[in-house]
């Protein structure tokens, strides 16, 4: 075998965050609360007339043009946004690193070195690298978190369905949701305003500093973050810590994957089996094991589900919010093994299924860095609250 | 999702037989036994200066240029004969049917419409379309004797061991042969002189008829072969039927599977480790399914594969020889679904693993028709009967 490396950049033309070819752009409102913004959308977003590639080419080759805009895209551009191209995205939204074996790995503008977390990579690198203030993006089992982490960004899981999904990629619909990056707090909420739903913005009463989430993390990170915690503590005045998941955050970690695998599994089975397509060996190996899971332990997912939700609903009862660092770790090497990315994916895991398999909101501020990189601080708060998280943030950053 | 057809060709010139771009072409001895015979090879076949792709760019990507050509184009070319251009093969060599999701499944030119069978795909397309006398293909699973029935060709997978190897992609090193397939019995015979070992050529005592092989097959290949099986019988003057596998063939294959998808899997993984190619989901998930398997089925077939070796072995002393059909159905047509062709590449290892576990040379004849389709009958010898088969198959031919 020749020397390869694996992530070779497509281009290092705008950070390889846009999709080749020609820049799809569209605007339609010239006034507007957005209006003088440009931002780009994750090639898992319609954009009626056009192909949704979704990170790979027979994917692209194998659908029509989309009829009509993603709700978001059409939300946006009635606000006076101007969409200005399409991001990369991991292969048929299945990766959490910012990898592509097509269109190639979009490079992290704060470290070049690094991958830029995914599958929102380009929406990342975009909005990373000052081509964008803000970006569209979606998280099924972390893919906004992740790249907003490692890329230094403002970054939001919304509540499950509080944005609408209709015209992104379907991937898993119990987790599937839509969010957005943003470089600093003000764009971060004033695009809030014109995607969330309205609800009142009102104070958090306590800040619950989850101790399992920190465990999980590499020391740097825990370091990483103290003074940012600090800050968030002192804002809210009251803090405690408290530990997330009786059974350890592995076992959360893999009845999200007994949840989430055989949903992407259903949605991807017609296809490849109708198509033979094109994929990166890792893609279409963990779509081959999701469609082979047994089923035991798929039931014990779905048992075990409803007593998450109910857990956290009771804990962040009363206007309190979870803090805990976003990934376990900072950006990983480009040139990491295949085996060494898929450990690093489990451990992210175990931070993201606990938004992930609760359905509540989740905001990544970029308030740490670890060894030179940047590391996100996480806030997820009741269902509905995102509204407060981003507004939280924003007073947050109006201090410093 | 938009009409798709899995297998639509690549290019219809050539029958999409031989890779894309110039031919890659060699001669040297201006005299030999094949002195003014062309003939092909499989993408598999190192030749000296060029990199063996595979089927697969992304395996021809990460691979350096063979250093020396394989032994078997070597001794060809000393013989005299000129190499015209390396043909197409099932991605890794892994499939029976003749599909490629890179370079399109050649045109079978017997029937347009159907597959030419594979890995050995494109060799057989250029033979039976009269591009080239003869070419060289591999056998692991099937991969000479599906495309002959399927094309209409005399082809041989040889006595495990009796053609070098050296300079072949491997696949599954047990199963592993180098074959050729040729339009004519005359042209068989003679590339067979050069290429296999010395050795007596010798009658042959009786034809077995392998009553479990025939019942496998398709009731239409039964009726087509008929005719063949009288007159391989008259000429040889004894025969009989019996029963091969007392388990019943279902059960040979399923440990023929047990032996060669480890053995691939192996041969693939430090690859695909390293790489993350892009393949097919059909071939990416049979390599990820075979790296799964569990022990015990495959600690059982090792012990069931001496057994059969045995067995054949004294079932073919004295010269005997076994006759059955080489696919229990004609070709496929190529628009059959994922699915269907799993299916029907079952089947077919129902009667290529009893040479695949026993390491018995088998020839293929172009000796039946079914429903105005080619379909091969085999004759399985005993080990190192090479020739004789060979031989039987000429004078066979010669006497109509």
């Amino acid at each position: 075998m020749t020397a390869y490396r694996p992530d070779g950049l497509a281009s290092t033309e705008d950070y390889g965050a846009f999709l080749p070819g020609p820049r799809l752009t569209r605007s339609s409102a010239a006034e507007g609360p957005l209006a003088g913004l440009t931002f780009a959308a994750k090639d898992l977003f319609d954009v009626a007339g056009h192909v949704t590639v979704c990170g790979s080419p027979d994917w692209g080759a194998t659908h029509a043009p989309a009829a009509r805009s993603a709700v978001v895209i059409d939300t946006l551009l009635a606000a006076g946004a101007t969409l200005v191209g399409k991001t990369v995205t991991d292969e048929i939204s299945l990766g959490l690193l910012g990898r592509n074996r097509h269109y190639g790995a979009p490079v992290n503008p704060r470290a070049p070195d690094r991958y830029t977390g995914g599958s929102s990579s380009g929406s990342a690198a975009a909005v990373a690298a000052g081509l964008v203030p803000f970006a569209l993006g979606s998280d099924t089992g972390g893919s906004m978190r992740v790249p907003a982490s490692f890329c230094g960004l403002y970054g939001i899981r919304p509540t499950h369905g509080a944005i609408p999904v209709a015209g992104l990629m379907t991937q898993a619909p119990s987790f599937d949701t839509a969010g957005f990056f943003a470089a600093n707090a003000e764009i971060f909420a004033r695009v809030g305003d014109v995607l969330l739903p309205e609800a009142p913005i009102g104070e958090i009463a306590e800040i619950i500093i989850a101790e399992d989430a920190f465990a999980v993390a590499d020391s740097v990170v825990r370091d990483g973050l103290k003074a940012a915690i600090d800050r968030v503590a002192a804002m809210v005045g009251h803090s405690r810590t408290a530990t997330i998941a009786a059974e350890g955050l592995r076992v959360w970690n893999g009845h999200h994957c007994f949840l989430q695998h055989p949903e992407f599994a259903a949605t991807f089975a017609p296809w490849v089996d109708a198509v033979d397509p094109r994929l990166s060996y890792d893609v279409a190996k963990t779509i081959a094991h999701a469609r082979g899971l047994p089923e035991p332990p798929k039931r014990a997912a779905e048992a075990f589900r409803p007593l998450v939700r109910e857990r956290l609903d009771a804990l962040l009862e009363g206007r309190r919010i979870l803090c805990l660092p976003t990934t376990p770790m900072t950006a990983p090497p480009r040139d990491l093994s295949l085996g060494a990315t898929g450990e690093a994916c489990d451990r992210i895991v175990d931070l993201t299924c606990i938004a992930g398999l609760s359905g509540l909101p989740q905001v990544s501020l970029p308030l740490g860095t670890a060894d030179g990189l940047p590391i996100g601080l996480s806030l997820i708060g009741w269902r509905g609250s995102d509204r407060t998280l981003i507004d939280f943030a924003r007073r947050l950053a109006s201090m410093t």
